[in-house]
């Protein structure tokens, strides 16, 4: 068994070992540049955590590994595009540094990539890897398509909501950690469970995420915070305001929600007085309790050591408990 | 064996059974849309071809020939945003009919349903032919690459053309081909033999397109003649003639492609004026033939009935001896 350290070395050393480059240079740069920004890498390392867990020979996994940053990293790249949002961390997005034209046809070649990785290796469990793979990354479109129905909707509701993170956000933490299960050739039992325990903190982490928009500081969110309440995303800090509020505070938030002031500095401290009349924080901190109990019982139903799940429950620690 | 009539019907009966519906509606009606606007579908028909040809149970086949059409429609989707181009087999573009976004992201889940189709039917090949697809899938994004640079470059060799179609078009048609004998557990001389076919029909095929754009009619060519004239394209007529010219004609070539004027009638018109002089209709005949004529001994080579390879032999005489 690796440490949660070792975990996270391997996955460096891996993604220190390749190149991403290729001809012509045009279509490999901005793929290369991509995935040199680094970012947490948290789908590899579950992918490996759960690889390991199971018993698996963790090179196998090694390519799958890589291939889920990739393909991750692809969609952040279209992703950037469509939001048209200009940095990530830290830097010019790829349609701001090179074109439109780029994003899209670099993107449509990172996909391809990531989905080279993991035929790389051949594994008695391929075609049902590659089938969780390819249905988590469907999944995913359909997660940023109700996301962007949703800017146009005034009336999505908190299940709705909770569907669109499940499809935009967890289902790849669940896949990756099924992935490394079934490299690791783990009980079917046990990667449902496993699946499970990444859809449960994959929800509570954009909860999180959420609550960090409005209550973080740049440094421990790494984005300026308000930046929801400024861009009128309906979060579930909003929904819930507007499930629980009077109707004139339901007629404020919404009246808040339709204005764009150059200086939204008043707007974001109207909003979060209303939460804060709502206890909308407390409830979403609830949620999220709740949410990683749910994840930490599905690693409890694993008949593996205690001692072995260590890696994954630190890391889930560090996902849902980041600090506001 | 199935005649080429036989081949042609299985392929609409197989996408005559496909819905390509999900949820959201706003990601699938725009593939639904793309995939209803039919086409020649001659990627699918010569995966079944190649798979009847070496005795394959063509039903095995059903689900890679749909796969390889909605990877080439995914291919048409982004090329067209990405061309700008309003119009596609007389219809708006996904593009213009929805918007950006939209064609991005479904035309992203498009290259992954694409995928998906592929999984569908387990086969002892799966792993080869899931690498043939994706190997092809990579090079057609390189050579759509190498096509943008090119339109920046005024040094365009003409082997640097000849691997620019190959990567673009060709590789798709041999990549088709290479699937359904692999589908059909044909020998590895034969697959290979198999895939040339299709790179020298590809590349005869894309010549035959670059000619038809300057000699066709509307009616036969169903595009506007001349719009590769009009649009500066350097195809491999322009860069025959650059290479064949006299200094003053390369200069006269060079200038008028420097223009695009509101009415491209006389432009046209000076154009193939040059193209005559140079006798570059008859070379670029030429050409194809010779591709053809290799296409043919890649067909010889291929150690089957003769009256068993006349589906391929059609449908590279109707691709190939298209009216002008």
């Amino acid at each position: 068994m690796l440490t949660l350290n070792q975990l996270s070395d391997k996955v460096t050393e891996y993604f220190n070992a390749e190149q991403f480059t290729g001809n012509p240079q045009q279509l490999f740069d901005p793929i290369a540049y991509t995935l040199a920004q680094g970012g947490k890498r948290i789908r590899p390392l579950l992918l490996l955590a759960a690889n390991d867990l199971f018993g698996g020979d963790i090179e196998q996994a090694r390519y799958a590994a890589i291939g889920i940053e990739t393909f991750h990293n692809f969609t952040l790249l279209h992703d950037d595009l469509m939001d048209k949002s200009p940095v990530r961390r830290g830097k010019p997005t790829v349609y701001v540094k090179w074109d439109q034209n780029t994003a899209i046809l670099s993107g449509d070649a990172m996909n391809i990539l990531a989905f080279q990785y993991f035929l790389k290796t051949p594994h008695r469990n391929l075609h049902e890897i590659l089938q969780t793979f390819q249905q988590t990354s469907m999944e995913i479109c359909q997660g940023q398509q109700y996301d962007m129905n949703f800017e146009k909707r005034d009336d999505v509701t908190i299940p709705e909501y909770m569907e669109m993170i499940r499809l935009k956000t967890a289902v790849l933490l669940g896949g990756a950690l099924k992935i490394g299960a079934l490299y690791a050739e783990a009980a079917p039992s046990d990667t449902d469970a496993i699946y499970n325990f990444g859809i449960n903190i994959g929800l509570a982490f954009q909860l999180r995420d959420d609550l960090l928009d409005a209550y973080g500081t740049l440094e421990t969110f790494g984005k300026q915070p308000g930046t929801d309440i400024k861009d009128n995303k309906k979060t579930i800090l909003f929904l819930k305001a507007l499930q629980k509020g009077s109707p004139a505070q339901r007629q404020q938030l919404n009246a808040l929600f339709a204005t764009t002031p150059d200086d939204p500095t008043q707007k974001i401290k109207q909003v979060l007085d209303i939460y804060a009349q709502l206890d909308i924080r407390k409830e979403v901190e609830t949620s999220i309790a709740e949410l990683h109990n749910n994840a930490m019982k599905n690693l409890d139903s694993i008949a593996r050591p205690e001692s072995d799940k260590q890696p994954l429950q630190q890391i889930a620690n560090k996902l849902l408990n980041r600090l506001i």
